[in-house]
């Protein structure tokens, strides 16, 4: 049916966004908008599950946009909408449901997560504070990905979970709906992991970074606070003069995904040769990530600034991704015998 | 914000009516339209969850339409559309899974009554043949009469249960965002549970008429199958000439349900002084049950006959259901921030 590839990505607009999103998620999206067409869209339904505030979700949707426009998404060159802008996914969410097994839901991994957590606290109503959303995530999922036919889904590897199971939806209906007169068939989309060192960005504390392990400097900090997060960042008590291992200092991880090669390498060498401090260091990372990030900050604020701006932007994305999926819609409605 | 009343049924489309839900639905239903403002829709998607092939689920949806449509269902005086036709529903499904727990759903009857069966059944994994379109039916439920704004759902008691859980979810949507400047709020819809005895019709073995218990005659039976079904209802080897009590033959229950006072008063002197026998009552029911239901017979093989007839009235309501969803929807989506 989708003769042509197509690469989804969703933006969860939860809070903003920092350093480790930039090097794991952005910059290698964006990276691919140039060699295949791309679709994201702001999943601000995924959101309605964690953010019970309507001026915090307003917020985190205009945020969550406007931090991708500033990295360089180009409306012009990919398909750029909000999820909730395009009502056929909901209701090819309510057909996928009545053909996927309750089992499945029980083990997806996040819903399982949430029972663990629960379980360790010692609270024996293990669904306590699990709300229907959180559930149903998955099958939300899959109508996202598989309205818009989807073939490629780029994923962390952790979340692999929910490419299987868009693929084993898409599987449950392609075989009770696939063939007949009317007969439709979802292309299975695959995911694509990317696992390498590249899209991990070490936090303060040397562990991956992640708002839960609290050890994240935020994207877009003004300059005084990003030196400030950087000259914050834990090292040891080796003196000034001293040889240093590049590869254990944190500061210099993060270097490595911000400076140019050149740059790099010759801050190798000053450290293994000795008489270069951490501060020293940590001045060429401020001026590296600064030197990356300083005109998407700039463009992140003025985003910000007019809100009227990104709502426009986001307004042209309604139409071209309501085609897409309305005309996906149409031949599942009629593939089932409603439409 | 509903100022005004409104009356909500849902039609399952899921095979054939009989005798029972004509006494038990149609005929009180259409009677109320006379005093108050009703809507009725066609639950297709809720048919999807056990309707599994298109053809079939076609057939019942037309066959649903066609049936209230004989019954007297007039067009011109009620909302009716099909739950397919208003995809605001289904996003607002979305929206309210969000916020409610699942344990709401782990409680539902429907879904406790499945696992129950398994468990009879011997079956350990009590979520077998489960599947989501069962496990969030009452979202979907709720979402149905929310999106419409009704006030009052006709239910069975069998069925208070779903409008106590479209409470509790309007509840949990009123409490977080019923107030602030978008703040929006949900009429909270009560039951109408009709128990009175009128409305329960005995199938042929005595018991409440139901398919699970095969004890039903179907609503449009041809005349002579119909007078063949009423001959086949077992009753007891008393003597023509003996003097016979009403109150216990299942032929005169279901006469009161079909003839006049007057002749109910007539049968039943008949019966008690005795010479009346069994076949007699049976003829005087099927006199009784066909003079009632044959025009109506007459018009369901006649919008059958036409397909593309019941389409357009279906087609009809499409707009003036959308426009009371759209609005409830774009209220929603405000106070919850997307909007």
């Amino acid at each position: 049916m989708a003769a042509t590839h197509l690469y989804l990505t969703g933006i969860k607009p939860t809070g903003d966004f920092h350093l480790g999103n930039y090097i794991g998620a952005l910059r290698p999206a964006l990276e691919a908008v140039q060699s295949t067409p791309t679709a994201y869209f702001i999943a601000d339904y995924h959101a309605l599950n964690t953010v019970k505030d309507a001026d915090e979700l307003r917020h985190s949707i205009r945020s969550g946009a406007a931090t991708w426009l500033a990295c360089g998404l180009d409306p012009e060159r990919t398909l750029f909408y909000r999820q909730s802008d395009v009502p056929e996914i909901f209701e090819l969410t309510t057909i996928l449901g009545s053909m996927t097994p309750k089992g499945l839901m029980n083990r997806a991994h996040a819903y399982k997560a949430a029972r663990d957590r629960n379980n360790e606290a010692g609270i024996t109503d293990l669904d306590a504070g699990v709300n229907m959303g959180l559930f149903n995530y998955p099958i939300l999922m899959a109508a996202d990905i598989l309205a818009m036919e989807a073939t490629h889904v780029p994923v962390g590897r952790d979340q692999s979970q929910h490419i299987e199971y868009t693929a084993d939806i898409a599987g449950y209906f392609n075989h009770r709906y696939g063939d007949g007169s009317d007969g439709y068939t979802f292309p299975i989309p695959k995911g694509v992991i990317d696992d390498s060192d590249a899209s991990i960005l070490p936090g303060t504390d040397g562990r991956k970074m992640s708002k839960s392990y609290d050890n994240h400097i935020p994207l877009f900090l003004p300059e005084k606070k990003l030196r400030k997060a950087i000259n914050k960042i834990p090292t040891d008590s080796t003196p000034v003069e001293d040889p240093k291992d590049p590869d254990a200092s944190v500061p210099f991880q993060l270097l490595t995904h911000f400076a140019s090669e050149a740059k790099t390498a010759e801050v190798r060498k000053r450290l293994e040769a000795g008489g270069m401090g951490w501060g020293d260091l940590k001045k060429e990372l401020f001026e590296a990530v600064n030197a990356v990030l300083s005109p998407q900050r700039d463009r992140y604020e003025e985003l910000m600034a007019d809100p009227a701006q990104i709502d426009r932007i986001l307004a042209a994305g309604v139409e071209p991704a309501r085609e897409r999926a309305r005309a996906t819609l149409a031949r599942v409605r009629s593939a089932i015998g409603v439409g």
